[in-house]
């Protein structure tokens, strides 16, 4: 089975790398790193029913296993360059399977757009290799990106009196995880057509939730400005948190501007939404200085980049002037 | 949960790293790759009870788990650099982890101290981070290597005249399979322990099925000498097909010596090592001008470099004078 379903479903999303690298087909990919850079190495695995709903339309579900591995890329800084499947399936499903490849195939293209764009060259993103084994559904992807050495943003950089900004809309996927909860044909099989009847709110939900888009053109262009950065995967005071313990800082947040629609689903719990995961926006702190020069990058990205505070000397996370506990961040789990 | 594992169990794995490059901590890993080397990346999954014993030991598994990503590595000729890990657990049980964790970092040492001495320099193996999540018992390995650009050994570069050889002993691990099956409680916690009190020649098939060692330093010297190169993960008639359909050619094969408890095994029938799993030696193609080169690799490695056959222009296999089936090779599965 296994060969079968690398040639047919696969191999195809392997052929736009560039010679002389080499994708699926031998024992191992090859990759030729740009001079003096660094290779950033993330992995993310998601569990049928733990991190996605194992009905969902399968175009979803690829899309979004590649790029929450991309926004951990993008969150260093690095530029995205190749990414690798471990795909475990419980059986052979040939329209699951042509679902899958189609939405992992526009996942990557997607983002080697925005990075063509940033980079003002060709960026490929292939699918160099991997494994498919027999077994309950669950995916890992590894992604691989590159930076200029010694630019990578890092969780540790934060100085006190910076900035700190999210970008885009916070508690969206949230929201979207609440209206899948409760109407599951939504997001099954034809997911788009299913869209495509509901409000316009409810579609920008329930894209943020099974179809997020890195933020990797951002990222990268971050490097020469911002002081240290993360994806907000686990929500946004849990990842704000790993900055603040990286960098032995504390912060003083101000209310963070949400929807209408998120505004009606917390129903005014203003910590509900800062505290929901899967949004894959970037959170970073920057120097007061750079102010004009991350409103330059909100426009060149027609991006919201929410001043939301200020990192603090105490250790500790402020929210509208009171203290939050600052907890052991936990890792967030849909069911 | 996961927070603690990683701190707990995997992060002490990735202290070996070595600066500007960074592990376990933030978004991603950082690794600067040597100047003028290309990267070779791997993948491979294994999931419980299918790919290995889920009573077994959880050293051995995660000895296996990782050795069988730098066995693809060696076939390719690379210096293993780094490896990530993705780990799905049904729980939460820490006598198991804590094997696990001991298992893992005793291979990356095992295989560090051959790359050391194969290049006479330091070498660290480090674990630069993953994903641990909560499902049915699957790990994925990814590992890294390097080789200076234009080096890797392909699966594409056998020619007509090569000699063919394999490395080591033929059929001991699929031996180890088939007393593991009859006797589950020897392969079970305390591995080591219950080996000790049985005889040599299955103390030895029952290491090489649990706990293999990928031949990463025959391969990384292999590249300056062999035209082709695969491990035989799926059975040497099997990869040794892989070989022939990229290179475009065939094989004759003499018979393969095996050791007397292999020869039990089978009872006479010789196709059955050839075909048995998990073996992961090396089989190689080089010129005939390079037959004292290969001796001198062997008496270097103390490692049996065994010539097998020859490459041929006609597409097929023949076993002895006898042609076999040039099927679709299949993939090994134990169960």
């Amino acid at each position: 089975m296994e060969f079968d379903i690398i040639a047919r479903y696969f191999e195809p999303l392997g052929r736009n790398i560039q010679a002389p690298d080499l994708a699926i087909g031998d024992d191992g990919a090859l990759w030729t790193p740009p001079a003096q850079s660094q290779c950033v190495v993330v992995t993310d695995t998601l569990v049928a029913d733990v991190h996605f709903f194992a009905h969902a339309d399968p175009y979803a579900i690829a899309w979004k296993a590649l790029a929450v591995n991309l926004s951990d890329l993008a969150a260093m800084g690095a530029a995205p360059a190749f990414y690798s499947l471990a795909l475990t399936l419980p059986n052979f499903d040939q329209a699951w399977l042509t679902r899958f490849a189609q939405g992992l195939d526009a996942c990557a293209q997607y983002h080697a757009k925005l990075m063509s764009n940033a980079l003002n060259q060709p960026v490929t993103l292939p699918l160099v290799g991997g494994d498919t084994t027999r077994g309950p559904l669950c995916i890992t992807v590894s992604a691989q990106g590159w930076l200029p050495q010694g630019t990578a943003l890092l969780r540790s950089g934060a100085r006190v009196g910076d900035d700190i900004y999210v970008s885009g809309q916070i508690g969206e996927a949230g929201l979207g995880l609440s209206l899948a909860r409760e109407n599951p044909h939504w997001i099954q099989q034809n997911f788009h057509h299913n869209l495509s009847s509901l409000p316009s709110q409810q579609q920008q939900a329930l894209l943020r939730l099974q179809q997020p888009c890195a933020r990797v053109d951002l990222g990268f262009e971050l490097r020469s400005l911002a002081h240290a950065a993360i994806d907000i995967s686990d929500g946004l005071l849990a990842d704000l948190q790993h900055i603040l313990q990286a960098s032995q800082c504390g912060a003083e947040l101000e209310p963070v501007e949400v929807s209408q629609a998120v505004t009606d689903w917390t129903q005014g719990d203003e910590l509900k939404a800062l505290q929901a995961g899967d949004d894959y926006e970037l959170c970073f702190t920057a120097a007061v200085s750079q102010r004009q020069a991350v409103q330059n990058l909100a426009e060149q990205f027609n991006l919201e980049l929410r001043r939301i505070g200020k990192i603090s000397a105490n250790k500790e996370l402020r929210y509208c002037g009171k203290p939050l506990a600052l907890q052991q961040a936990k890792g967030y789990q849909h069911f």
